[in-house]
């Protein structure tokens, strides 16, 4: 594994440039996060930490190119808080766009690039960033953290705050437990169960009517070897997703 | 001065509600990268790595909010080396644009924006954003370094490669030394003057054609004592521009 | 209920005009659909068909005003077949917020627009446009048939092909039965029920190389019954959503 | 002829493989319309409503595709009636490009892509569009209603409002009698005959200040025969524009 | 009359700021140009040199502001010919619509602008940004020689090549000759009528496949006086239609 | 040298097409201007003047194609005095653009474009423009004056108003004198030094808060000889510039 920002350009081009390597080992894996509030006990960065050790996760695995992350993202429901910073969807789209296409027309080309998401409303701009980049013959993928539903049901104490919701709550707090414990505050959980309209979910909402403090659901049961487990099975569910990706590189 | 990747909301939102503090206190400061080759002996980061340490001192003398980081630039002149991602022109702008624009529009809104630019490549879009913010109506300034010539031109003991063109040189290779040298490799530099043609630095010309390396200069005399008065003097140049913008803020 | 395309302006304004009449009755309801193959048993026009009965028996039951339905979506993925006509997915926002956008403006307002959406590919553009219209105050949602999943949970005999993967196969076919009879040859029905790579579901991908026919599932088992009791739920289902979004109209 | 919407695609790629067919048989006929207001006694569908009875007489005639008809349109000169809602004219040059561009990519591409234009605000952005078409070597074209003009001159019994101003007057009035008289109110109808200031048709003009009704001319001379004339007429002229560009389909 | 790129500043603010003065005395007349073809016995600006003569008669009419004229226009239909170049039909837009804005948002704001228009491709760029800045409160009008039909009616000696089709003919080459005979080359005048399909005029086409010379019509008969007459009649027909436009100017 | 504007089509074919001309007599030449204040003794063209009046030298000396002058130019920091008439960035890149790819694209290309820039705002636009031609492998290059720098440290008399700022002081009073004393009114000139915040030239700013004439600097100095050496030192600066760029044209 080589990170890209601490590595000279001489490395990464000799890392690249291995004949007997394998063309996984020739991805970049790019880590896209957010700056955006969750709750009291976490900070900013928490999509951007989680994604970031994920995506090193991968990365490790497969021996490939770790990027640096992209700390912002689209995170407009959450605008209501101070401190969120949200890019607008188009831009995240061409953030991504602009480095798929900069990977294939370098001199030695990564074989492909898998982005790394830590934030719901990126959801849609890098899906249509990297169908444009498949279009254009590029191999990407963005992962939305593939394992980690099912490894939530199995290891989760508390229930979510809504289906598919998992806001500053047990799952969140217990995996910035496990990356960096000196970044969370246990001390100031509170767990927060809003009563949502019929139609949450289906239109955009902000989220700050439904939770002053920004926890959606019950952070006080998260410990960082929940964490631990969780990050753990994203990684496993990542590289399990992306098997079939690998076999198809040139 | 307040980390904001590092911090939970509601501590930013302390931070930016005090009513007692200086306008220069609600300030968000945006250091601003590239991924980017800067020969053998440097890290592909280190425009980014450069603009964070600028960036950290001007919200320490402030007590202003650092924002991360954003480590990709415009880079396109160097897009000739592998392991260099260039973002495009427009994409930078939109970054800077989407970040002002979220800062006016928070409930708690910043002061105002300032960027630490690291990237030749992005002074021009950076421009025409901070241009698009102040019609807004919400103050802004990016800064390319301010004081930085000045201070080179007194601690520089090798000539650079062309006017104005400072590049994995004895300059950035000592500041990089000072911020952190384990990211150096001082056996590998070599120095490198190459000829250039009359019109370089008028039209846009690659950069690879004319060192094959990326050293543009002498990074052999670099010292970590020269990174440190270059990286001051930046400092201090930046608050020295800022004196009167901070005055205009409301 | 009020069909805009063939009625006069003076009877629609009339309609909006009525001030003892609720809010809901004001709602401008559009289906959107698409031109995307759906087997040899089943027409191009299919997802259109759908959406502009799920639309009316909305229309209908809130008294409201149904637009003409938009006969074009995104349909990327089905692309590989002769006869699909895909919109880009940005003209497919723009139609719906240029549509959302008119009604606001005009001197007879709707109270909001439901989009009742047939065509998987719609989603995300959809979502964006309203995301915007009600960033410009003017109240929006897009339906994607909720209440068909339980529906067909409880009434279907045959596995779908790939999980949310409903494509021309028992459902779509008995709903088109349901609708119109004429439009369907049940005789070509052939269930195909193709593998799938690891990252199907993920990263986009064209269907035609996963089966020639563009059937995905089983036909063979639809009925008009099951048709009517799918689209009854789906309007049931969608009536329910829009409780407290109609709730919420000034 | 064959009908997309209504139609199987294994219908349409049996149609379009037929490789002793002329390639005129291959062309897709696409009407595009508007939802804009036509008087108390004229559905708002009437520009689609009209496009939609040429357009199947020029696929009849040349035993083409008929798409499915576009129901909005750039009416922005119509915004100020209750009911009209109005395309921009970016989104109208939007849809047609996507829609040509997607029979080009087809794997059974369709031999070229003729317009049939029903509304006056779409001929500028049609325009546009199937220039891009052309200069992207799809062949393509938009009508709009050639030889209605001299049909008109001999049949109309009443004198237009203004040069070139033919809006819900005996013309159109007479040929929706023709289409389907079930959908017009004849007894509604009442002449308008409008003063305009003298820059009318040179500069943009909303017409809702110069006609309350919507009226522009007399209706009340409209006969069903007058339409079937008109309507034969335009096909007819469709038909004989047409000759010279189906003679350079490849 | 005042024109701009040859006064300063303050003189323009002065004449602006004449509180006796009619509103339209502070419209700004922006003539609009092209660098095309029109055969061997015209200049390349030709389409440049009418706009600015029949501009500056409308200014010098009505004491107005006369701007400098935009010698690029959208000739894409003329781009076979070396010589020709042309703009984007987006760009010709663009232009315009800033100037207007320029005019709007000044402290001093001209009281609506006049573009007179000397390229048929213009027209449709041009009406769009008339319509956008008439949106925005901005009075304007796009002119496109009213009044030379009539005229070219009662003098022209010879046939045009095709109906509404004047380029490098008699009436072009007779305006030169008025304007600026020593751009004239009256010795290569030859006359061309080609013979064009059925769908001229309707689809967009390339005009060098049917005259080499890029003649089209017959150009030995201009005269001098021929020229003065159309353009008398084009600033008197222009100044007719703009009677009920400056009645309406603030 | 051939100007463009003032001649037919046929003349600029043959210029092109001579087989035993070096190919810098094939370049193109565009002066690209701005209607922008230069205080109350110089017009709102001076930017036009200038450029026209240095690109006709640099035409002439290498016999080449002098376009016409883009009399328009991004000058919005003069937005604030009346008369000023400013374009947006991009407009002003697009015209550079199209102009670039309709010279690289007509039947007899020319060899190149050189845009001889006279206004500081087009600066960043147009370097963009040149940047996209040359990826689209079509040489370009902007010029700012080279060579007039050191020609005014040697012949002026009086200060800058601020580094780099050269704005109706006495070096643009004297290329306007040297040009056309017509278009000068040397009576009301008047030395203005204003005091500037310690950020300008870092953040963008309206110029009309600082001077109420639009003079920067002290034009009384101004004389014809000292614009005739400053004009014929940028033509020779942009020769000597354009050295290597023309070595390198195909």
């Amino acid at each position: 594994m080589i990170e890209a920002e601490r590595t000279p350009w001489t490395d990464v081009a000799g890392h690249l440039g291995r004949t007997d390597a394998p063309p996984a080992s020739r991805l970049a894996v790019l880590p896209f996060g957010a700056l955006e509030q969750h709750g009291p006990q976490l900070p900013l960065g928490t999509d951007t930490f989680q994604a970031v050790h994920v995506a090193r996760g991968i990365a490790l695995a497969l021996d490939a190119v770790l990027l640096p992350a992209v700390p912002y993202g689209d995170t407009w429901n959450n605008a209501g808080y101070p401190g969120t910073v949200s890019l607008s969807a188009s831009t995240v789209a061409a953030i991504a766009l602009d480095i798929g296409r900069a990977l294939a027309a370098s001199p030695a080309p990564a074989s492909g690039l898998v982005v790394v998401n830590g934030d719901w409303g990126n959801r849609t701009p890098l899906y249509g960033a990297v169908r444009t980049l498949l279009q254009e013959g590029f191999p990407a993928i963005a992962l939305d953290y593939p394992g980690l539903d099912a490894a939530a049901a199995a290891v989760r104490t508390t229930q979510s705050a809504a289906p598919g919701l998992n806001h500053a709550d047990e799952l969140e707090t217990s995996m910035m437990l496990a990356i960096d414990d000196t970044l969370v505050h246990p001390e100031r959980a509170v767990a927060v169960y809003p009563s949502f309209p019929g139609d949450f979910g289906t239109t955009p909402m902000q989220l700050h009517p439904f939770s002053p403090s920004g926890v959606f659901g019950d952070p006080t049961a998260a410990t960082a070897e929940t964490g631990h487990r969780l990050l753990d099975a994203t990684v496993a569910g990542s590289l399990t997703v992306l098997t079939d990706f690998l076999a198809r590189l040139p």
